[in-house]
């Protein structure tokens, strides 16, 4: 196709009209400038697309690079993706729950930008670990320990490399079927055959509309549908931080702990949920915890890929509480400001590439619903100098009221 | 503001919201990448554009250039503008009618593209005459003879230029909007007081929408107004083509035939219509018309830019009629099917900067509502070449019925 027909495919989105293969794939393709593809995703910002054209669109991605065969493990290899939230540690815990489920479980994964924290970051705060796996090196730790977890190779879809960035700079990320394309694109050139998502709702969320929420969900569990991948889509609250820690090597604790049973409940009820898609039933997973099987399987994937399971974690220098400046009882704990407050820490990073501190974070002390007496710590605040603690700022991610709020949001299960 | 501040601002407009005069002025800057730009636009195509964010969009591609300055030519300097139809030459009658009625008529015109063509081809048609004129020589013409009509300068609103070859390419060229501010600030730039705008209407204009017309001509008014400028718009028929000649020479000796009297009805009164909101009235144009004042006018202008009104214009060699298949009444004599069958012949380009020949074109002998016998002439080819002549081409142009058709739409009028 020439550049005329490029032309003619946006003006056809432009005016609501369903593109066919053809001209999706023209309009995607590495020849097309970066000016008529940015007013094509706007087009689609505005008009949406149909599930031919997601399709479409998903098959040019993942052909735009690798794609990993992972048939050699069996049947069933499960992974798990997360829309992105403030203390989501759930593959840490999920991961080997999983395997300890004797279900192969494979992963790539990336790292953290913004107010939401990356698994690859949270894997490497474990002393030795290491996320820069072969695919071959990969598929030979799930076949002998059960569990892999990776970082994501730049020759896997780097068609969605190149919309991401573009999206990022012309205000057309927040589209349900471009959302929903850049993530399955990548699951589906990863190889898993069952899927479990975890898409955030509330304001901590990539969508903090629910609705919006809902409809990327059915469109990513549609998608999975027809591509042949069992995909079961979880719709979970992103109001506040998920647990009680943010940063890290806080999370590594904290994940640590919830094999151990000792979990915060949010934090555990989550990863059950998101295991028992995967495990065959939410009793096979929560045995799988409760008898210790789970921790055993994190330790063998710990030490399979380089990382000590008993050594020392890093540790800030500086601890700070932050107390309640009144009695009352927690009526917001707002998970973005959180996010926030840990990436102006070190705990993330505000540019991609940019390097983190996995010592530094919080720890809430009081969530939602919980009372707290004026002057008792809300959070404790984990830096590497005492002139990076904002306290003010920590301060206010907490609202304190004198009425108990409503019970947080159930999570909500959204199949194809 | 940084790259953020317009990601930021395209985020707003794509929302709904209304932009601020600075961050319209940050999106539309020289230093915003293309990319961004094309967004912004099709953006603008979904959402459209308050006033105010058409002054303040206005208002930087008035300042990205030259603006004419007019002021010593007196109170009222009166100027026209099509949005493009096919054989259309009133400004070749319009300029010296108003002219001839003591108002100074100053413009800056453009070359054709497509299937409309332009007023400066069609001049150019004249031997000798210039339409590469200073700012001095133009004014001091006008001071002379009344009566200028000259090429646009590149340095007149440079910005329009970046946007409209970006909004031909993204599909972002129908946006009222932005057509509006296209031509407006082109009009503003070029210093007159008092502005006729000839807003087409059906299958031949930039915007066969009708609803969408009447916005662009109110669109247009209301600039005009804000900006101090006496604007009246016209909406006019263009389901077939204006006249019956259609080429350049060939539009020449029409327009003569109406400066002498002798000038198809339709053209004749469009000029009138848009002679009389300039001139002070429909009856002094008419009589500047029927006495000859006019055809004065036009020699004095010709001559002034260095034409001979009385040489032989270019003929072309070949000549063929296309004869009706059947007999019947014309029901349609399709605008833009004779503009591109002038357009193959060498009449129009299809791309900007190719070179055009003036000899060639068609002459139509039977329009709507005009009884044919079988095998009488439709239409006559002016060619180059017999080979460049597609009978079945021009024939299709037309369609042939038993009933006469409704009368052709009357000019409408659209104030501020």
């Amino acid at each position: 196709m020439n550049g005329r027909a490029v032309v003619d495919a946006i003006a056809r989105k432009r005016d609501g009209l369903e593109l066919s293969p053809a001209e999706i794939a023209a309009v995607v393709s590495a020849r097309t400038p970066d000016h008529q593809l940015a007013a094509f995703l706007m087009a689609v910002v505005w008009r949406g697309m149909s599930d031919a054209e997601v399709d479409a669109l998903l098959a040019r991605m993942v052909e735009s690079g690798e794609r990993l065969d992972l048939s050699g493990l069996g049947p069933v290899v499960a992974d798990k993706h997360s829309t992105g939230g403030v203390g989501d540690k759930t593959t840490l815990v999920v991961a080997p729950l999983v395997a300890a489920c004797g279900v192969p479980f494979c992963k790539l994964s990336g790292r953290g930008l913004g107010h939401t924290g990356g698994t690859l970051d949270k894997l490497e705060a474990i002393p030795g670990f290491e996320t820069a796996l072969t695919v071959d090196r990969m598929t030979a730790q799930v076949r002998s320990v059960g569990v892999a977890v990776a970082g994501q190779s730049d020759r896997l879809v780097p068609a969605d490399r190149r919309l991401y960035a573009l999206r990022d700079v012309t205000a057309t990320v927040s589209s349900v079927p471009l959302i929903a394309t850049s993530i399955m694109s990548k699951k589906l050139a990863a190889g898993a055959t069952r899927l479990v998502l975890d898409v955030k709702l509330g304001e901590g969320a990539l969508l903090p509309d629910p609705a919006r929420a809902r409809e990327l969900a059915a469109a990513m569990a549609r998608i999975g549908a027809r591509a042949g991948v069992e995909t079961m889509c979880l719709l979970t609250p992103m109001d506040e931080p998920l647990g009680r820690a943010v940063g890290n090597a806080l999370e590594v604790d904290e994940a640590v702990a919830a094999l151990r049973g000792d979990g915060p409940a949010d934090l555990v009820e989550l990863c059950l949920a998101l295991a028992a898609p995967l495990t065959g039933g939410y009793e096979r997973a929560a045995a799988a915890l409760a008898s210790g099987a789970g921790l055993e399987a994190f330790g063998r994937w710990l030490r399979a890929q380089g990382g000590d399971p008993d050594a020392p974690l890093a540790r800030a220098p500086v601890r700070v509480d932050v107390p309640a400046p009144r009695s009352g009882v927690v009526v917001g704990c707002h998970a973005r400001r959180i996010g926030e407050a840990a990436m102006a820490l070190g705990a993330g990073r505000s540019i991609r590439g940019g390097s983190i501190d996995h010592a530094v974070g919080l720890v809430v002390h009081r969530k939602v619903g919980e009372p707290v007496a004026a002057g008792e710590p809300l959070a404790t605040v984990h830096a590497r100098r005492g002139g990076d603690v904002d306290a003010a700022a920590v301060a206010a991610c907490f609202e304190i009221g004198d009425q108990a709020p409503a019970p947080p949001a159930a999570i909500e299960v959204v199949g194809a």
